[in-house]
């Protein structure tokens, strides 16, 4: 047998698995494993570094299956090169309850999969993150500790995408020469050829934003080295075009839209089983294809111990803060500038927008904290994202901590992604809170994924004012609540933006996220002693006596409560002040210290921004005073007026509860 | 004075108007006003098709100020061309409450608005929208009947957005050769230098999605001119960078981000009054410059009366049917289908997906509706939104009523905006629902607007099964439920989806969103002579006598509901059923039908959703069935019992309550 008849074998054993594991399911992707087996082979046995053995090797190189519908495709190298959370069953099960195999890869279920993917431009973009990271990591602690690549496998449907446009257009200003994505140019999409959608010339397209491109035969495996080859010694990052046939091998199907997404039916296999010469049952690899796979698989294991020694020798100093980094643990008494910074603002009765609270947070945090890296996407102005010590990450000064991610508010939650999937990082960004729209896809896969990112949303409801109802969050907060995984914090002073900010950085297992105020809020607590944001709300001013009514609120409305509570007392009245920063944390305590915070009296909420939602802690008979529509263009104390958000309506809310 | 003068002095007029507002609302953007006063002026007075006295002529060019934060530019505009609803009263009331003349443009406050703007990247492609409508209408009723161009301001920030490169793709496959985007090349973005987070040539990448570009100094208004004219005659859309100096006069300030967001203060401003020789008070305009300009805004009266004639000559087919187009009204009698489709759905029992139901419904709608206009983010056979006769709009098939937008959720759903807010079309587009993520931003724009726009969201839950937790809608349903204006419907069955469809076609003045099952439901209802889904949620079975116990469900869960009430009957607890198509039409019903639905016994609800929410209805004492977290990777039957969303767990809570 030939080398080359042997690598013809293993890229079928890739799409025999890919295709067998989908007829079993009776529900998959075929086209794409099929279509890039002859790629991924070259990817995994030639260049690839990695060690089937060890496969959370920090210095591996990255691959991202952006195209992530093809899932099996990354299933069948799993199992091919030995890694031990892919057994055969594992590939039999795949889309079954509880197999790590699922429709898409996952984070966390199999450890190829450096991150999850499915929704379209996410990998890619991810991939720009983790390319980042390798270049900002090397130039803080060396190339002998960091050197390697990130490969991504994307399809037409990732490249549309405009994320994809906002990926491409970082990676090619931040010169991520060590980036190599692989096109599956197969001229397919799931509605058809893609010239029903597409007349990009993709080329042109890489190459306006800084990248080289190449263009090789998707089954012609020493031309897709040879291209590989070229990529790696590239001073830009680099798309190679591969030219495929979607579901190549199918008798009848191949090269159409039908093997996307659905099993190729037994008739369709058989033939391809003699199209492509392969004898094997399902499931069945022959032994010289499996051998040369897992060979495949355990090749790396050299460059690793050299990388271990490599690691082992660097100065003591360096060693230690690249171990700390990767650890991700918070350094011993990271805190101490938060405590004194809350102390500080009970003193002096600070009175500032809790965007600038979060500045002055971050001013403490950031040096405490040589993992943190912030940015914006173009409002750092605004945000107040930037600290006086930060530096900019540049393209030819990677060794900075602050980065411009341009107007790319989804492009950013992405790329953090990437950095906090990486390592060696913890990663946030600032927007308005209203354009958290265009990253949630973002958002949501940093929940899925539960991993720490950390997202700075400022001019947080109509208190922005007069930019308008176009820059007025209403719905965002709410919005953000409902979706699993993410801590939405919207703290009301100095002393709880101080405490949101430690609540985020020590919750290592999901991401969270800071609705923060454009004006100036009163410093509200009188003691900071415990971290009372921790447990969702907590009752800032309790009644002396039984409660006639509680008020509820978070942010900046915390504000108008405590006044409500002055009338309510004039008029005889007895109003308790609950403070709700965070709703998940507080639904997450024991019911008796909810039922003890909420109280049995009447319960008036309010907060600038949708009433939805609300209905959870207020009860039917409970009141919300908020938004029900969108905002307005005016002076933000205008704004409160007009949408009748004051105290006064809240008192006379609260009297006529109380009253009934 | 030479013309040249009288021209400088016309953008001279457009600065002082622009900076003197802000400066006065102590709030605003002034930098782009003034660095694009020549362009606009040269686009204004030489070619912009429009007459100032009828702002709504059907056939004017499109004008779209994607940067939304000039605002300014567009409202001195409007006032010196002569616009009745922009006053020089309304330009000193600039940001002020109530006051047409808000923050960012708005859609329905000044005529001169297209389409709201600010959200960056919003308004480029609601401008390939426009133009898309405009080839369509051309083809449909000719060029005598339409024939316009659209024209756009864009800054670096509308261009980095991601949903810009979604949009520029579009235009350049559909070859939308009048198409003008006119780009502020001005190198400055909010945190400073573009080169801070962008290094992309712009005409490069414009060149390979099919554009032409072209590059004029921005303030040479007769170089600005002669590339405009080039542009016009292209077989291409086009890109003029227009290379300009934000806050152009402004003597300390231009040139830099100071002069974006925030007024030029008192000096700057007496100082740009020496600088570019403009002695005049604030919002004083010389009477020869106002002249001027008012000719301008009258020179289109003839154009405009050429038209009407032609129109007038249309043969009376083609007119009835474009004066039908342009009125948006729904012809009578366009609804049988559905009446037909509801009767023979409740005889045959019919057991489908809603998404089929939808396809169903969509088979009666689309003969009988002209102009309906249907799509998809390439999910054509997922989502089920082509009918038989439907024709694909292609580059060179205009005449079609089906558009492939691509993998390109935003920019579909931008673009339908543009379609909407054109006249002559109601589009509908389709993805999965998981995906209203990407589009999120423009489903709000449409939402604030108050435009028609039918999103159909197929794929509504964990019941798409196998594709897993990225692909698995939970929160979505919940934050479309917190959006204002926008009719977020969940049908239960093809009777209740047929409803669905007439009330979103029905709904002039919002979008309507339908949330649809993947998996076969059966019909439910036993008679359609009323559209119950109209009053939002309706008793679909009621009790004999007392109810103990109110089941509340919308979509594929409706099925759950009636199983639980059986076996609940069995146990002798008498369970009364509610469908809740859409909260948002229920909640605007009177109070005395809400309380009879949703009645006095403890309640229940289920849907295979995030639960976010649900406490409106059922209050604190009664349940909610549903997620709360993401979903996983398995055939759909397996994770309704999973996540414990069955008529068995509805009936045991529901005794539960009764018992309690």
């Amino acid at each position: 047998m030939t080398m080359q008849t042997l690598n013809a074998k293993m890229a079928n054993a890739i799409r025999f698995l890919s295709a067998d594991a989908v007829q079993k399911a009776k529900s998959g992707h075929p086209g794409m494993p099929l279509g890039m087996a002859d790629v991924a082979t070259v990817l995994f046995t030639r260049f690839l570094k990695f060690d089937a053995s060890a496969p959370r090797w920090a210095d591996r190189d990255r691959f991202v299956l952006s195209a992530g519908h093809g899932s099996m495709l990354l299933y069948s190298l799993g199992y091919l090169l030995g890694y031990s959370d892919i057994t055969l069953d594992e590939v039999k099960n795949f889309r079954q309850l509880n197999a790590r195999t699922a429709g898409h890869p996952e984070y966390g279920h199999v450890s190829l999969a450096e991150t999850t993917t499915g929704p379209l431009g996410q990998g890619i973009t991810n991939a720009v993150g983790f390319a980042l990271a390798e270049k900002m990591l090397a130039a803080r602690y060396g190339k002998a500790a960091v050197d390697h690549f990130t490969y991504v496998i994307a399809g037409d449907g990732c490249l549309m995408e405009g994320i994809s446009q906002e990926a491409i257009a970082m990676a090619g200003h931040w010169k991520l020469n060590k980036l190599i994505v692989l096109w599956d140019d197969n001229s397919i999409c799931i509605d058809g050829d893609v010239a029903l959608a597409t007349s990009e010339d993709q080329h042109a397209r890489f190459r306006a934003a800084g990248w080289n491109t190449l263009a090789v035969d998707g089954h012609d495996q020493d031309a897709v080295a040879a291209a590989i080859e070229t990529a790696r010694s590239s001073d830009k990052p680099t798309m190679i075009a591969c030219k495929t046939v979607i579901g190549f091998g199918a008798p009848t199907l191949a090269g159409t839209e039908k093997t996307h997404g659905a099993p190729l039916g037994d008739t369709e296999l058989a033939g391809m089983r003699d199209k492509l010469g392969w004898p094997h049952a399902p499931f069945e690899i022959p032994e010289d294809v499996l051998s040369a796979w897992r060979a495949a698989g355990a090749r790396g294991a050299a460059a690793r111990a050299e990388w271990d020694a490599r690691v082992a020798a660097l100065p003591a100093d360096v060693k230690a803060a690249f171990d700390a980094a990767l650890s991700g643990a918070l350094p011993q008494g990271w805190d101490a500038g938060l405590t004194a910074l809350k102390e500080k603002a009970i003193a002096e009765k600070t009175k500032v927008a809790t965007r600038k609270a979060s500045q002055m947070a971050l001013e403490v945090i950031v040096p405490a904290l040589p993992t943190i890296v912030g940015g914006s996407a173009d409002l750092t102005h605004s945000n107040l994202t930037v600290t006086k010590d930060m530096k900019s990450v540049l393209p030819d000064a990677m060794g900075g901590n602050y980065i411009h991610y341009g107007v790319r508010e989804h492009g950013m939650a992405s790329v953090m992604n990437g950095l906090a999937l990486h390592g060696g990082f913890i990663p946030y960004g600032g927007t308005f809170l209203v354009f958290t729209d265009y990253a949630r896809p973002a958002i949501r896969m940093a929940a899925l994924m539960g991993i720490r990112t950390i997202y700075v949303m400022t001019h947080d409801s109509i208190g922005l004012g007069e930019d308008g109802p176009t820059h007025q969050p209403v719905e965002h907060v709410a919005s953000l609540r409902a979706m699993p995984n993410l801590l939405v914090f919207r703290p009301a002073d100095v002393v709880e933006t101080a405490e949101c900010w430690q609540i985020s950085l020590e919750n290592a297992t999901g991401p969270s996220l800071l609705a923060l105020s454009r004006q100036n809020l009163p410093c509200l607590r009188d003691d900071a002693s415990v971290n009372l944001s921790a447990k969702g709300a907590y009752v800032l001013s309790e009644t002396d006596g039984a409660r006639d009514v509680t008020l509820l609120a978070s942010g900046s409305e915390v504000e108008i409560a405590v006044k409500a509570r002055d009338l309510l007392a004039a008029r005889g009245v007895k109003a308790a002040v609950v403070s709700m920063p965070c709703w998940e944390l507080f639904d997450a305590q024991p019911v008796a210290y909810r039922k003890a915070v909420l109280g049995d009296a009447p319960r008036v909420a309010v907060e600038a921004l949708s009433t939805f939602g609300w209905d959870r802690y207020t009860g039917l008979d409970g009141a919300v005073i908020g938004m029900t529509g969108f905002g307005a263009s005016a002076p933000a104390e205008k704004l409160y007026e007009l949408f009748g958000i004051t105290a006064d309506a809240v008192a006379a809310k609260a009297e006529e509860l109380v009253k009934a």
